[in-house]
């Protein structure tokens, strides 16, 4: 592949900047167009009522004549997630990943998946689409299947790390090949895009054999109480730990929860799991506690998991107490932490014991901490660094680190979602932001879900107030009593008579002359408005007037 | 003070336990009634619209003639919060605590202040209240003026830690006094009460001179910049080291946000902050931004602070950016990351600097660690032990730590809000549970809170849905335009074509021999509810009928 001096690469980042979740970016290079990564957020309480939140691709669809393929750099939800939301629009568009990404993406698109072409890539694998070449690098990541992409154009070669950790005693012995990336470092990499989720971590991050120490321990000192380890269904790594050691000590394992039954399923085919021959049972039946793990879905504290039943007696009969260790081996992800902390709280109000994240090692990350963002960035050496992945914060400290690391300060770009860059030899230059933001979903994606989440908080915030009453139009009269509705508004009697009254006084304060009763109906508004107002409180007000 | 055989203490909890937050005990002994703490939580986002959560006091009303005095361990709001709002129930009951205890209440109340019996102790003191004594025993805080409580009953004594940690070099180098704390376990302790906090933190909690340290070396090393600190306007000893170096350091200081002024103001007017001369300034004029330091509330990215402000450059014409740096000498409180990393994300975006939770030493707690409640644990000895203060793992975590201490399990007591115990040499013995629980406050004290706020939550998750309609009951028709009025509700216009046809069919569908528009309605929203339900969407919905 030649450089064209002329030529140069256009960045578009369609979510994964200012914010955590949602992972989505464009790259464009002539006439051809890939996406990396199709990411999906869950909200938090201030999203009120919301499943997910997807990107708005408005951008993809204006060019999707452009469009050769999207890439996917591992299977987690924030990178896959809304895909489901687009078959449509991606129908025909080949989508790359390696087999468990590819797994558990056939496993979320149920029977869309036959709309969808998907193709199945190994780590090493390189992918021509137009004049984009890219090559899968295996990362260690906290699932199996991980890939960094290096991706040469004819403007220069892009490095996007996607979720990656170094780990030197990966379970599965695969390391993160660092000696391709260095590689492709000494190459030449013109621009890199980082993941910084935890660039705030000092040092280096834990190996996840080190989980598999702790767990052995526990195992082997509780051999008589019946454990339940909670993780993420999506985490093989930790899922195959617990198989091996329920297999050294004799214990059988049930697995509980939807997610952790299909992911298992989805994992073993693509042989990214191995199940020990007579491990794992429906249910546990008449097994002793000792003889018994639970694996369980729930370590966020999801309010249907198996976890969350586990800790409210609603799972299988099952009754915990003083013969149960709980492990939650996980840590809250940011605005799960009520969630998990009430479960928490129940299991022991049961009487079972529980191991937590403030217990070290019963968890590690599967992000980079700041020494490995280090070795990365010296690893790649990239002339232009585009920190991704986190929210601001992260942005700027990973900025800070590059900058320490010899990266020009102008070299290094923090980039918001819906900033667009042209980025060559010659430089990085800022194009007009694309089109770009939050698409809600509640069931499906909502058209105006701007509108609808502004009008849930409103809502939420100071409830909903109705007030009803019939008027003659002639007379200018209240002609039946005024009925007030009220939900989520604290209404005293006091209250409640005012309301009355000011719908009194504003029917009796209208010009009839030339009104009709959509006026009566504002004023009836603004007079009930103005009671709360000067509490500072605005409930949205709903009159009724009903036309005698 | 003799033991009575016969005698016992009631202890009932009604707040502080299974929550943080709320701290409220009421103790009894015989016709002797006293209150320790009376403390508001703060609510989260699953609390919609309210200001504050007080204890419900029904059971302290009852007993209101038995009522000798409240014992306030210390100034924060979860201790002393929920006094405002029972100042009537308060009338002539004297209310103890230490000068800036007293000092910090006086400030809430405000002109209620002469409402209220407020009487200043010193540490060391011993108050007498029935046949109670109670002795106030200076305890290191992240405030002045902490105090636990040895109180000696003709049943036993009982110790209160209050929230406390073990500093041995405090700024103003007045330790915990575990000599005194010796003497009374020595003496003979029959329970304790001890606080539970910080838990799940192992080892000992570090010195609050260490964070001046820290910021001794942010003063020395950022001599060009202006500096903003962020903490509790009520953390009077970081306060008090901000003020020494800005002094050391040639700086002048700038008051931000309201609280950060009467706080301060409190605080040196009962001699615990000394403010060095010529130092505080009312604004930071034309002074360099390396002679101004910025003290502001907002360290939790509350809304209307200082601090938010400032990220948003709407405070005093002030625009942070490249010449300044912003220490938020804080760690955000559990259900208030998102607020607080907002905030950091918009300084970091204004292109100032920031230092925050992430970097060590920038911030201490003021609670103990697990080896300095193991400490207390020893020093007390008592023979009963209710850890307190935290969420049940919180608790149950103490129980363990007790139970290792020596203390019988059987001797420990995990209480629930409304638990009440009759302690005495001859055992713990449970009573029936008193009224308890949370008054929601929303501006006011909300007389059916928990109906309010369950409308809220259900509003904000799904919205609400109004249809209007005239409907003749003679004939049985509709005779107007079906209105649908939906508020946080994704109403495509398909579904709305569905509601408007569902409710003529449940108008048709109704049998008008001997219905009334009453039982219209109720087909009317039994029949839109069904068309969301089958999406397990659950919208508030309010038929209403206009008889015609």
């Amino acid at each position: 592949m030649t450089k064209s001096k002329n030529s140069q690469i256009k960045i578009s980042f369609l979510g994964g900047v200012g914010e955590i979740g949602k992972n989505m970016n464009v790259l464009e290079c002539g006439d051809d167009m890939i996406i990396v990564d199709f990411g999906v957020s869950f909200p938090n309480n201030e999203i009120p009522g919301i499943d997910a939140i997807i990107p708005d691709i408005t951008y993809v669809k204006e060019n999707v004549k452009k469009l050769r393929g999207v890439l996917l750099t591992h299977g987690h939800e924030d990178h896959i997630g809304a895909i489901p939301y687009y078959v449509d629009e991606l129908r025909g568009v080949p989508i790359y990943g390696t087999a468990l990404t590819i797994g558990l993406l056939k496993r979320k698109l149920e029977d869309d998946a036959r709309k969808c072409k998907l193709c199945v890539i190994a780590e090493g694998d390189t992918v021509n689409l137009g004049c984009f070449s890219v090559e899968f690098i295996k990362v260690c990541h906290s699932m199996s299947g991980a890939c960094a992409l290096s991706i040469s154009t004819p403007a220069g070669r892009v490095f996007i790390t996607g979720d990656y950790k170094m780990d030197n005693t990966p379970i599965d012995r695969k390391k993160t090949n660092t000696k391709r990336i260095a590689q492709i470092g000494k190459a030449g990499v013109l621009a890199m895009l980082g993941e910084s989720t935890n660039v705030e971590r000092e040092g280096s991050s834990t190996s996840e054999k080190v989980v598999g120490n702790t767990l052995e321990n526990i195992f082997a000192t509780n051999r008589d109480k019946r454990l339940v380890v909670a993780c993420f269904a999506s985490s093989n790594y930790r899922i195959q730990q617990v198989l091996w050691l329920a297999k050294k000590f004799g214990r059988k394992v049930v697995l509980a929860g939807k997610s952790m039954k299909s992911i298992v399923d989805v994992a073993s085919n693509c042989g990214q799991l191995e199940i020990p021959s007579n491990t794992i049972v429906e249910k546990a039946g008449k097994l002793l506690p000792g003889e018994t793990v639970i694996l369980a879905t729930g370590s966020q504290g999801e309010p249907l998991s198996a976890l969350k039943k586990l800790s409210q007696g609603e799972f299988n009969k099952i009754n915990l107490g003083e013969d149960d260790l709980v492990v939650l081996s996980s840590s809250p992800i940011p605005g799960n932490e009520k969630a998990v902390y009430d479960v928490i709280n129940d299991l022991f109000k049961k009487g079972a014991n529980v191991l937590y994240d403030a217990m070290n090692d019963i968890h590690v990350s599967g992000h980079a901490y700041s020494e490995e963002l280090k070795l990365m960035l010296s690893l790649v050496h990239p002339k232009y660094f585009f920190p991704v992945h986190g929210e601001f914060r992260h942005q700027f400290k990973h900025a800070q680190i590059a900058e320490s690391m010899g990266i020009q300060k102008r070299n290094i770009v923090v980039a918001e979602i819906g900033d667009s860059f042209g980025v060559s030899e010659r430089g990085v230059v800022r194009h007009a932001t694309v089109p770009s933001g939050n698409v809600y979903v509640d069931g499906v994606a909502l058209e105006d879900g701007e509108r609808v989440v502004e009008e849930r908080r409103s809502l939420a915030e100071y409830g909903m107030l109705m007030v009803i009453c019939a008027v003659n139009m002639d007379t200018g009269t209240v002609e039946s009593d005024v009925d007030v509705v009220a939900k989520g508004v604290g209404l005293s009697s006091d209250l409640r008579e005012a309301i009355i009254s000011s719908v009194y006084d504003s029917v009796a304060g209208t010009d009839f002359d030339g009104s009709d009763v959509n006026d009566v109906a504002k004023n009836v508004k603004r007079g009930v408005r103005k009671l709360f107002a000067r509490d500072r409180k605005f409930p949205i007000i709903i009159p009724v007037i009903v036309e005698n």
